[in-house]
């Protein structure tokens, strides 16, 4: 099967040959010494100011983002919360749940947000401010230079999601006044899923150690004591913190984060283009210039069509996985992941697999 | 490295073999189907009655332990909670966060529960037990006869965390008249950490479905929703769940859970007869009646002799990792795990290095 989703994605031989290594025990300062070097190198990878931390949680991307939502807002607090697919949804939720006052920006499936739609909100005494980089399920990605400028200027601690935009689209903490970013291991690190990770700087430590939350698993003060000798306070994931920490260390040696951002911004755009050259039936769900490297939304141009159909028949016929949507979109809406390991020869393969069903008619 | 510690633990060639496979896109009815088979056979392996569920939760088992305090038990309930170690102890801390009016059974350190101990708390409107099989930190084993007797007839919710001693020890929610048991994927099943499974009969299911928890992650009313076409709420370890249906195939096909309980029960005697033959300076910490088959903590017989000494000169220069402890034990007491693809000549070097170390004058 090629795996054409957006999560879990495609590993390379590396990290897959870590797979069957047998797990070491971790309460050692050898571990301890593999999870300092993992905290910094993704420190680095988000462009995160000094001083900033990383916590490990075993746990999917869900999990990151309840412990953010409960560690780094409270009932004072009053935030805005970009809604513009499922993922800003569960944001919305997660505000529910822990009952932090916010005020949420709904935008329709696939629409950006402005500079426009953000001026209704200037001067409103936010105090934080949370969306994705990319809202993985329509492929929007965010201005995050028009966000974290807002959040500077009205003081907001901003929480970004960039769970599956991490690596593929450029991201810096500091040039976007970014207080905490989290992502997953089996997006674009590709590693398997089990762990995601939250990355914070001084301001946002500071204001979950101020208070207590009612977890014990998602208690991030006890994440950070912990992580200061390099541990975590209960069993992690240890084989994918080493198959993490090996994979860090290999982008680190490859050009870093940049050519990483490259890596994925051509192979967004040479599938983009073999839709055009080929004819194939589809156009973007959304506006070119909003375009995540990490996947591509696409809608039939009859709109009538079933795409969930196409999902199901490669994945019968073709032997390939393209990631479907859920919901109001399920039918509509599909999509084809770029993260992972995934080579030009098998981005055509898919596109003769896009032909063969057109010319079978069932396209 | 041989690793005699509780977990993560010594994997198989099996499972380590499909370590290194891709990880398929998990949204398909393929790994429903896969997933539907893993509830039934741990369904199967806990004994549990009709109509109980599984479910899988991606994180340690300590974020089972915390779902369950949460899902199982209210404010509105009186519970009853046996404290006998570290483990104990984090069931004492769930129910204080959760704010789940509790009574503490506290036990010294390696000290079994008694009927005598217990007779005081009869017919005092109890609602809910919650204790472990094996106490790890010190490796006692509750009477779970005694226990499940005891919550029959004050007709409490009785919880297991079985984690360490499923497959090890003898366990049957139908025999002990449990509710809920939990386990993790590194202890005897011999998996990668990353999760723990959450096994409920009836009632359970309807206790955890007659309140709304404030969480998103750990909310199992949403699980087993999901897990009614053999899926998760969020992205599990799916790697790990295709190594535990592979697992749980094989233990099905070797015999089932008895013969589970016969190899590490024999593992265990073997090793605490060679402690014995072999004139080692150790002795049990608890008494033998107690003892788990997960685990043997022993104590040195000179009682100011640090052991945790032994535990670092063994890693250092044996490749070898025995179990230290936490907290107050650390220098009095450590462990030796039997759990996982242990072999009789594995057991056989660690006495041989324990040997070296008495000859060295280390010991």
């Amino acid at each position: 099967m090629i795996n054409f989703t957006v999560g879990p994605v495609q590993m390379d031989k590396e990290t897959r040959n870590l797979g069957k290594n047998q797990i070491p025990y971790f309460r050692t300062p050898e571990f301890s010494a593999l999870m300092k070097e993992n905290e910094k190198l993704l420190c680095n990878f988000f462009d995160a100011p000094e001083e900033s931390r990383t916590v490990f949680m075993t746990g999917s991307g869900t999990a990151s983002m309840e412990a953010s939502v409960m560690n780094f807002f409270t009932p004072q607090d009053k935030v805005l919360v970009v809604n513009g697919g499922s993922f800003g949804h569960r944001l919305v939720e997660l505000c529910q749940i822990f009952e932090v006052p916010f005020e949420e920006i709904k935008l329709d499936y696939g629409m950006s947000l402005t500079s426009e739609i953000l001026s209704k909100y200037e001067a409103k005494g936010f105090t934080g401010f949370l969306l994705q980089l990319c809202e993985t399920s329509t492929g929007v990605k965010y201005d995050m230079q028009l966000v974290g400028d807002f959040c500077k200027r009205n003081n907001c601690l901003l929480f970004v999601d960039a769970i599956s935009g991490f690596l593929a689209d450029e991201f810096s903490m500091k040039k976007y006044n970014v207080n905490i970013a989290i992502t997953g291991s089996q997006k674009a690190l590709s590693l398997p899923p089990s762990l995601s990770f939250i990355i914070m700087d001084k301001n946002a430590q500071e204001k979950c150690c101020s208070h207590k939350v009612k977890s014990m698993y998602f208690d991030l003060q006890d994440y950070l004591k912990n992580g200061e000798r390099g541990q975590t306070p209960f069993t992690p994931a240890v084989g994918s913190l080493i198959q993490l920490n090996d994979k860090l260390k290999r982008i680190q040696k490859n050009g870093g984060i940049k050519s990483e951002n490259q890596k994925y911004a051509q192979r967004a755009a040479y599938f983009r283009s073999k839709i055009i050259e080929e004819k194939l039936p589809f156009k973007n769900f959304i506006n070119e210039k909003d375009c995540s490297n990490c996947v591509t939304a696409l809608v039939h141009n009859n709109s009538s069509f079933n795409v969930y159909k196409i999902f199901e028949t490669l994945k019968d016929e073709y032997n390939m996985w393209i990631c479907p949507n859920g919901g109001d979109l399920k039918e509509k809406v599909f999509r084809v992941g770029h993260i992972g390991t995934i080579s030009k020869k098998e981005i055509d393969k898919l596109i003769k697999a896009f032909k063969s069903l057109q010319k079978r008619g069932l396209l």
